[in-house]
């Protein structure tokens, strides 16, 4: 049995896409910045860092988002979401850690240093569909990223036009409209 | 053929450890912080961060350590430096996603940050010998981080008790040794 802690629009989002994507059967629990869910000690137990996501696997805690995705997508091969050589699964997780460690804290950096990253991110992306060949987990979370820069900015599509048509791209998949759908019920309560 | 692209005791270090352990044969190009080698035209064509490290396969370059040091153990699969279940190997992406977006910035956040974030991360080690079990890139990565906060720190070993036993542990092997001793031989001139 897995369960997803979550919170809706965050970080979170891009491991809720994914277990659509797989058609896994899940649980997901729902937690409130507001009400300082993550700071509790049932969940600190799970999840030292007090953030989300964490996807309990039969009573063990995994954290970290690229780690999530990587679980889910390893244990439903069918669902084709990771590379099949090793150097394309490779640039998966590069591009998963630059999404993690550069454009995840961009934001909290300022607008200007945030729209630096993703332009790297845009000249990075190209012409191509997805991030690495075929659609494959990076292209979740990097989406993840650009939908919450996408909400607060509002950029032009030709300032990110690879992200903007990536993102598009995104918006048109059942696992992503069902993903929004299911956070949006619960509700936004983004942090600053 | 593969070109490491690396500073001496910056992140490159732990590309530049797991290089040594898999025994393969590579060119180590040393790059200056004083001298801005990073943001040259020729160097941000590989990568457009102007960051370290960089690895190069027979042309064609990829980011980031986590990224890197998968690619190798994947590469050199006798050298057993990856879990062997799907769920033992997305704990030690799951160290390397908390080591580089949580760890490696923690520095800039002010000492009490960094005790406060190694202090979870001794937790997590806990008493045994490994991150994930077996030895893994996972504990390359981590003992980094340690590394460069214990030679600038110089914690007490009760306060990470974890932490230190790990380091003395990695400062015994032969691929760190060799690696420590190259990167001296280049000379250390780390940035703030």
């Amino acid at each position: 049995m897995m369960t997803l802690y979550f919170a809706p629009g965050s970080s979170s989002m891009a491991p809720h896409i994914a277990l659509h994507e797989v058609g896994a059967e899940f649980k997901a629990v729902p937690m409130s910045f507001k009400q300082r869910d993550m700071d509790k000690p049932g969940y600190l137990a799970i999840n030292p860092e007090g953030k989300v996501p964490t996807l309990v696997i039969d009573g063990r805690p995994l954290t970290e988002v690229a780690a999530i995705l990587f679980y889910l997508a390893q244990t439903h091969p069918d669902a084709g979401l990771w590379p099949e050589s090793i150097e394309d699964q490779a640039q998966a997780l590069s591009w998963m850690s630059f999404t993690a460690a550069t454009l995840h804290p961009a934001r909290a950096k300022g607008v200007d240093h945030a729209k630096a990253m993703f332009a790297i991110a845009d000249r990075r992306l190209g012409g191509g569909e997805w991030a690495v060949g075929r659609y494959s987990i990076a292209d979740i979370h990097l989406f993840r990223l650009f939908w919450r820069f996408h909400g607060s900015m509002r950029p032009a599509p030709e300032d990110f036009p690879h992200l903007s048509a990536h993102y598009a791209r995104m918006m048109g998949r059942d696992a992503v409209k069902r993903t929004i759908a299911a956070e949006a019920a619960v509700g936004y309560e983004l942090p600053g």
